[in-house]
């Protein structure tokens, strides 16, 4: 690899799609004419051919690897984002059911998804968090889940408000756990037989937009009803290995490339994690240390390892802190449009030294402008 | 770009996803690290950013230029493939509207689409090939549509059974004209606005899997009822400008590279076509010499521009062929597992020099084993 051609990348908070590790894309680079073996891009190979069946298949396998995946569950690659979980988890698990779906609503995706729910069935919401602006998650025992539940459905990482679960909330043991996993998805390990449904979008933490990875326990593939369009039945995508039609199969390569690094490069997802709890300990420490100048978004006991979320004493400062930083290249540290302030987001693929970058920038900040 | 990153390359005939223009791949290599002026790859960058609006508005630019595509209709660049469309389309134009819509079935294509339709409501064959082994499409006169249907449905390219609509079915002024030309958009001009909806998923002819163009005219993107699940309503896609959730940025982005190949390179559609009906003359041209060895699939004047199907007297003739084809190679020529035989796809980006060596090939193969 040229230095011309990664010296000028810069340090790339933004939310997502986000910042992805470097020796994943000088592969990418590599190969991108001629897949080793296969005398064609990735892009060009039949998903139905050897060569990519291989691919997809040593990336679920890298996935079950890192996250200890069991054969209760199955790993599915899907098209629609998020946000077409939204609507395929009630419309396979509650429509029809005559049950309730359960949602702990704390911040914009959990919002998101249960408008989606609400078209499908009953849903109730077991706990919310807007009146006091999702500042935090709950604490076990402030909410409660019938026994009976359709599912017990949560975000576990509120890209927006940069709110997380320390751990999984509570959930009955006959009611499975649904999980939107999309922005800390691979950052820490996970005990995934307490889930029902684990997914994640991938352009947090996993690789490029246009997959999302479903771990689904494989009682409840059987749910959906023949009566829905053929994509939304998980049953589909379940029986064909993902291939119930063409996936998205560059992303799902590269989505295999980035676990692979966390694998072999970083040595895993515990790993992963004290990096990634260290690097946001960089920031947190600067916004606590300057209470009147940063002012947190999250409860401290909530904070995201993932989306740093902080406001600046004016609008002025805010848009000033913003244009100084990118002439460090630091940058998309602007805050979603519907919460403004700053976000700074700090995925497994942001270096430490971005970090580090952005701690030294905000201390000079502050010594200038407090 | 250096000869030993190109030298392996093979001629793909992938049915999809399918070759891309080499220049295409070359500036994606160039570019995958560093996005000129972003400081990042464009997987890493986020869809609501000025670069990436930039390139998600330049690449409908180009497609509409390329197609002449007036401002009555909307280019939607969504997930979920064409089937996730053979959903969408009903969801949204029949579902609820007391209508029956009509369908051409003339191959595997067409006969999965109408599967999903009938989820959603009345829905009735205009013309099926089914008997004939959908060797054909309907000549005009051999089918009608009534003025009140909800639409009238066809693929304009069947790629498994290799045939192909010369120009658009008749259908009423009063009744909208769908069309999957997922195996033959951008192959050729088109009358955009003879169409309602006119779609194609990008991985055959015009970019790798994971995105998926949708044109529609904008009276239809307001029928789909809010109850539908969030994504297969065109309407949340339409007035975010296709950022309704995070698209599938890296494949529009190739996308768009492209349909800059077809426009600065090749100049232009009607060019295009000249050049792919050559290349699919060189190759009917020696089946019709060897009648009785190869013997194709379609009727003559039905045969697709981008599917060439024949069959050869016996399957062992077939897997020799293959396995031969291949030492010379030209990849990926087995028929699809349904039909079969042999399918050399030969899309946009097939050079004509592929078609040659694939065309001097069979008539050796036959000179040796007829």
């Amino acid at each position: 690899m040229s230095a011309t051609a990664t010296a000028h990348r810069v340090f790339n908070f933004s939310a997502g799609p986000a910042a992805l590790p470097l020796p994943v894309l000088q592969q990418v680079q590599e190969e991108v004419l001629c897949y080793p073996g296969a005398g064609a891009s990735v892009m060009e190979l039949s998903h139905r051919g050897k060569v990519f069946v291989e691919i997809a298949e040593d990336a679920e396998a890298t996935l079950r690897r890192l996250l200890g995946i069991s054969d209760d569950y199955a790993v599915l690659f899907l098209q629609g984002g998020a946000v077409l979980q939204f609507s395929m988890i009630p419309a396979n698990l509650l429509r029809g059911s005559g049950k309730t779906a359960q949602y702990l609503v704390t911040g914009s995706w959990s919002t998101k998804a249960i408008k989606e729910a609400q078209k499908e069935g009953d849903v109730s919401i077991a706990y919310s968090g807007k009146e006091s602006n999702f500042n935090h998650v709950p604490p076990s025992g402030d909410y409660s889940v019938p026994d009976d539940a359709a599912y017990l459905y949560y975000c576990s990482n509120e890209t927006i408000q940069g709110v997380q679960f320390g751990s999984e909330p509570q959930c009955p043991a006959s009611v499975p756990l649904v999980c939107d996993s999309s922005s800390d998805f691979l950052s820490r390990p996970l005990a995934v037989d307490k889930y029902g449904i684990l997914y994640a979008c991938a352009q947090k933490n996993a690789g490029p937009a246009g997959v999302t990875v479903v771990v689904i326990r494989k009682d409840l593939i059987e749910r959906g009803s023949d009566s829905l369009p053929g994509y939304l039945n998980y049953k589909n995508h379940a029986e064909a290995n993902s291939m119930w039609n063409t996936p998205p199969t560059f992303a799902i390569y590269v989505l295999g490339k980035v676990a692979h690094w966390l694998a072999d490069d970083i040595g895993g997802l515990a790993a992963m994690e004290k990096a990634n709890r260290e690097k946001a300990g960089l920031l947190y420490d600067i916004i606590d240390a300057n209470p009147g100048f940063y002012t947190g978004h999250a409860k401290a006991d909530c904070r995201s390892q993932m989306n740093v979320t902080f406001n600046l004493p004016s609008d002025e400062l805010q848009a000033k802190f913003i244009s100084e930083a990118a002439e460090h290249d630091l940058d998309s540290l602007k805050g979603h449009r519907s919460v403004g302030g700053i976000r700074a987001s700090i995925y497994n693929a942001m270096p430490r030294e971005g970090v580090e970058t952005l701690a030294s920038f905000m201390k000079d900040f502050v010594s200038k402008n407090g």
